[in-house]
């Protein structure tokens, strides 16, 4: 049973946008700035301060081998407390070698010094370009610009919800609200759990009294598997992805265990959509749903197969219901399957049955905004979403000309 | 030593181009005819004879589990003897269920019927779009027209290589001149050994003395794995893909062994090139050599996660020598590496050192159509290169308006 409501900043889903983000749960502080990071002269400086009383924090990172500096530092400080965030978009600090590291930890320890906390309290996220050292006097004029103007109204979490964007067009907040404490969230980014370069950054803030980090780390992990793991906008990873929940326990309200994880799911899915109708030249928003396969974990990855063929995601751009790229991409999916039995639907609409076209499949009409392809693989009972985009003409102009 | 030499009909390379083609081998006769298949009225089949006295042959499919009607028939009479291959483009038979089984058979059966030898001696190849039945009586009437137009003069070759294309804007031929024998080759596809749809076809033909199958297997397999296998266009993987080496043996001469194989990775190096040159929407041509791998084979597999990955392709479409997207590409792939001493060059110029950028990184002129990116892990002597292309507007363009 759902004790609690979720509303988001998507123009599609909100109600009450001014609800949302990281500092609607008590006991958070937040502040934005413009350090002149960015070109464009838009803020680009986000600082998240957890005033407790708990400071328990749960954190994710890329899979990337190739890590940036910020992700090694606060990987390093990944100990079940955090006590605040500093965040820079414009600039990734990846690929700049130890100076890139010295960077990164000059960072935090410039926030522990203003906050009078330790440095190993501090996260520390960058988003933007890779290979450019950070312009660390701006940056460190961005932090004491950060730290007075912290504040726990509306407007500071989406101050900071807008500081953090890079190609985003919009900002992402989410909330929920359970019955005396809340969840609030912001996020960033423009593809999978990892695009490269483009960077997915998500925090999630929370009042419930959370004291176990363990705890906080299961609820995470559980629903970033479901969520921002299955979105797939280009096969890409980043070297910068992180997801950071916070909990101050400023609520007094500790919440049924699993009601707890089941917010954070949905925020953290909130997000996702969020996440996936923003993606860098969309279109068209693709939900693949592979069902009959071996087991969850093999759907995903069929799904996944699926979500990154350049020729399938051209089609959906073309409303093209060219079913014959589905199966040509999940043929080659390294999982269980009936060559000679495979089902796909688009938008419930029956195209290929038995691996052999349906009547009508190619009147199917894709040309609506959102997209369902359902595959059927015909062995098990195995089932998993992913969401993508399509590849469109624009995907192609923001990637072709970002550095130069 | 090379004794032989070797010319195309690339435009960039090409000499004598009378010269090139499956019909130069002695013992070979083709033909081609408008059947009708293709929309645009182009000529859409074609045949290829060995004529003897040897029948040996090699083939290669696709490794996708989902393959097309001809691949079945073609696997099942695969058996180190074929007398002739029937292809049709504009429809690839694919997804067709046991119909499909049926028509793919009844190609086989009509060809070996006309030519007096076995079906079991015939192997069929289609390629176009997924999932048309196709039209029978069109195919029936193209063989009948086949049959008597077969002929051993280079413009029959010519005609073949021509009526095999889908989307190539060029037909792709390629020849080995030995002392005494030759080997000739005909291709078609935009992608790499197997893009989706696409559909890699290669047909090579020679008149050495090669009475053992198992020795023509041995050659094809190892230059496919160094040529064909290292194009990756856009990932995807065909149902059709096909190679076939036929050797009618009717030179008389017996090649050194070691030079035949040579050879034979000379003509699929050949049109390698030419696929490259000729992939949908191609406006770079770009060669990623991994070196410093465990091994060989995760530098091929290091290579491709690159070659792959759409934010790298764009900014090769866009002359942008971005190369934090390498790094970020590379560090999800599945191999070993040193994350901390990764370098890259751009047309030899370190771009990134020790995985940190190097002084005029951002200045590097990719504005030229090759480009050649030079990655080293850093932690063996493994080497491969991959030959892909960029993703640009007409990529989009082409594949989202394919099938309707």
């Amino acid at each position: 049973m759902d004790h609690g409501s979720s509303s988001s900043t998507n123009p599609a889903s909100h109600a009450a946008p001014q609800l949302c983000g990281v500092t609607v749960p008590q006991g958070f502080t937040a502040a934005a700035t413009t350090a002149g990071i960015k070109p464009s002269g838009k803020p680009d400086m986000a600082l998240l301060v957890n005033e407790g009383p708990l400071y328990t924090a749960a954190a994710m990172f890329t899979k990337n081998r190739v890590v940036a500096s910020p992700v090694k530092v606060t990987g390093q400080n990944n100990n079940g407390t955090f006590r605040a965030v500093v965040i820079n978009a414009g600039n990734a600090n990846a690929c700049n070698g130890a100076q890139g590291d010295r960077d990164a930890t000059a960072m935090a320890e410039h926030v522990a010094e203003s906050l009078s906390i330790s440095p190993q309290d501090v996260a520390v996220c960058s988003t933007g370009l890779i290979g450019d050292l950070l312009p660390m006097d701006k940056v460190h004029a961005g932090v004491e610009a950060l730290v007075p103007s912290l504040s726990s109204e509306p407007q500071a979490g989406h101050a900071a919800a807008r500081a953090i964007m890079t190609t985003d067009t919009v900002d992402k907040q989410a909330v929920y609200h359970g019955d005396g404490w809340s969840i609030g969230a912001m996020g960033k980014g423009v593809g999978m759990m990892a695009p490269s370069l483009a960077t997915m950054l998500v925090f999630l803030t929370t009042d419930a009294v959370m004291s176990d980090a363990t705890d906080l780390a299961r609820a995470l992990g559980a629903s970033t598997a479901s969520t921002f793991d299955c979105i797939d906008v280009d096969g890409s990873t980043s070297t910068n992805d992180t997801v950071i929940l916070m909990a101050s326990g400023a609520s007094g309200v500790t919440p049924d265990a699993e009601e707890f994880a089941r917010a954070v799911h949905q925020v953290c899915l909130d997000l996702t959509m969020q996440l996936q109708a923003d993606a860098e030249g969309v279109t068209k928003r693709v939900a693949i749903t592979v069902r009959g396969a071996a087991d969850d974990d093999q759907a995903k990855i069929a799904a996944r197969v699926i979500g990154r063929d350049n020729l399938f995601k051209c089609a959906m751009f073309g409303s093209d219901p060219n079913w014959g790229r589905v199966l040509a991409a999940v043929g080659m999916a390294p999982v269980d399957m009936d060559p000679e039995a495979i089902d796909v639907s688009f938008n419930g609409n029956p195209v290929c049955v038995n691996s052999t076209g349906a009547p009508g499949a190619r009147q199917v009409d894709l040309s609506g905004v959102d997209i369902a392809v359902d595959v059927d693989l015909g062995v098990g009972r195995g089932q998993a979403t992913v969401w993508t985009t399509d590849l469109s003409h624009s995907y192609v102009e923001i990637n072709s000309a970002y550095s130069s």
